[in-house]
């Protein structure tokens, strides 16, 4: 017979990946997936470097790696970080597997069993996915407009260490953040790191839709405003580049990321050489800023049309975040609407979105939904979103009479 | 400060990927790594490709895949261990990065602290890494020329029990083990099934070098023997394609397999799609036989000049392997060698290899040494097994000595 590890007992698959299955039949107009859009990768830059790559490069492309990831890449990487006001040197990156490997390194190095971590409510569904399998108390902080309640993290971090759970660190997504889109302000971010301080806590600063703002003015990073080497920024190609090729990046103190570093050997040896050396020649031989500002154009009209729909078929009962950048939208309906029971009726009117309950850490968030603009054409934005607002009207009706 | 986890107590970097650097000076002939010959890439087939592939299948190629990896290749690898008698199904295969990851997540499936797994005296460094993020109990078999002294394994898995050390699994590279080279006997491979049999254990089959056999009978893999589903298959393309794409396989029951899809979702949510991809078309545009038996040929050459290298300049207190294929060769010194010690007077004569002891899950090995041939030519292995010869003398008479 099978005997597992005791840390599985409580390991189950995203719930999002599972329900993408049942949203992909012909005809639905889906807004439920996560994935950037595939018409934004550069196709023609990357098969032409990647054919010189492997021709004129092969020991550099082909064969096995460090664990820490190309030099080339890590010195762009800095130079690009640069532009951020994130200073760093070539002891403080590792490349990673997407940031989900990041994420998955940080809980190894970090969690032992019932150890605090705070997270907003909502929050990055892999993140949960990743730091859970190593059985930490997850304590879900409520996310206002411009950032969490930061009150209330404070409260937090006391009861957790009155309760004897150690507190390791805050993860925040403060860029248009997955699920929500909402970014944090200067202020909290401030604010943040003097809790961060007086708290003596580290900060796991998650940021793979920075570079998608589509409207108003860049926020610093927290690692920029940290003087204190206190924050671990995690970065991936996925959403700038091409989602398929998994190379992140794991910025931090030089501590960490030497730990790191130890922990991935393990793990997997090292990365692919050749993603790596196309995001390389990504960094250095392409230009990025004109690209992303593509990028940017491509989504912008998408969020808009989204907005608009929603402001023109929504019922009034519900609510939605304006965020100004990255790939979804967040919509709440009224208490009691159960978004997960509601997504059959919404199948069967053609239309889909993920109910936001798994990102939630406390389970709470039943009438929450995440809605993605990334992969829909204008025409479905507009045709799915006014499906949608009548099976939610449908829903609040059924709720009234209730 | 930083409060990294108790697991990470004992992490420990691999002494022989950090040895390594020493090893890169000018002149010094290293036998040291463990790298397949860059020579042996087939870089034109994978440039055209790779090229393809991105241009004209981009959705398949540069977008997120599935945790499980992409249906294609997994159909192809179906085909592949069929040829080999190993039975499967879609459902039973997990594309890993490269077969480290496979071990990892197997160690995060299986084991609890104190759990046993039994490996060989000595065994793949890796492995032991990869499980000991998980604290378990190691246990040392001793290896015989054959394949693991199975009577020490009857005991020591009944000791195991006794103790409180739960057995989980064993642990097996049949093939021209790394670092011995040795391979397992038919015999040894049906009876340690029906130990694992009788003890209700899996056995972990880890196949890397399978097919670099330069000479001799194939021996049927463990897997294909098996008929009670307790065989896991660790596969890799790194040896015989590209290691630097870091392409591998898990393949076993069913239930182990889900379970590692799981945990590998929350590890790195999934692999590359253009490595995959790229592996795919290798099995399937590729005359993939014929490649492999030009690789064959290729390092035969090689092993076959280190081993005549070796009884020329060896002292007689000296012996070691003589493996029909992979990469290593083993070398045993009298007891009273520290070849880790001696490494450093190795260097002063210019020439590497790596000291045999972290190999050895219990400490032992310091008379021992792995030697690779895989990426000297055929005069760097005649001279560099001539000092390394004149070394080895000095040592053993100084030994004498005292």
């Amino acid at each position: 017979m099978l005997k597992f590890a005791e840390r599985t007992k409580g390991a189950k698959r995203s719930a999002i990946r599972e329900l993408l299955k049942y949203t992909e039949q012909p005809e639905v107009i889906s807004f439920a997936g996560g994935l950037p859009d595939p018409a934004t990768f550069p196709t023609e830059f990357l098969a032409k470097v990647a054919q010189e790559e492997i021709l004129h490069n092969a020991l550099k492309s082909l064969q096995y790696t460090t664990t820490e990831g190309k030099r080339p890449l890590r010195e762009a990487l800095i130079r690009w970080l640069g532009e951020e006001g994130i200073k760093t040197t070539m002891d403080q990156i590792v490349i990673t597997n997407g940031s989900q490997q990041g994420l998955d390194l940080l809980g190894r190095a970090f969690l032992d069993e019932g150890d605090a971590v705070f997270v907003s409510l909502p929050t990055y569904l892999g993140a949960l996915q990743a730091f859970r399998a190593y059985q930490p108390t997850l304590v879900g902080i409520p996310l206002e407009e411009d950032g969490m309640d930061l009150s209330f993290l404070r409260r937090a971090i006391r009861e957790a260490k009155r309760a004897g759970h150690e507190p390791k660190f805050i993860y925040v997504v403060p860029d248009f953040q997955n699920p929500t889109g909402i970014t944090w302000s200067e202020e909290k971010r401030k604010e943040l790191l003097e809790i961060a301080e007086k708290e003596d806590l580290l900060i796991v600063e998650d940021i793979p839709y920075r570079w998608l703002r589509y409207k108003g003015e860049h926020i610093p990073t927290i690692a920029s405003l940290d003087e204190g080497g206190r924050v671990i920024v995690l970065l991936t190609f996925s959403k700038i580049l091409a989602a398929g090729l998994r190379v992140g990046a794991l910025v931090g103190p030089q501590e960490v990321v030497n730990m790191v570093v130890t922990l991935k050997q393990g793990a997997d040896l090292c990365g692919p050489s050749l993603t790596q050396r196309l995001a390389v020649r990504f960094l250095t031989d392409y230009d990025m800023h004109a690209h992303i500002a593509r990028l940017c154009q491509h989504y912008k009209v998408k969020l808009e049309a989204m907005l608009e729909a929603l402001a023109r078929h929504m019922p009034e009962e519900a609510g939605w975040t304006k965020p100004e950048g990255g790939l979804f939208v967040w919509v709440k309906l009224p208490e009691g609407v159960d978004t997960t029971k509601m997504l059959e009726r919404a199948l069967v009117h053609k239309v889909a979105y993920v109910p936001g309950q798994p990102f939630f850490a406390d389970g709470s968030g039943q009438n929450t939904m995440r809605l993605s603009f990334a992969l829909a054409t204008l025409e479905q934005i507009e045709e799915g979103i006014r499906r949608l607002g009548a099976v939610i009207k449908e829903e609040v009706a059924t709720l009234t009479l209730a």
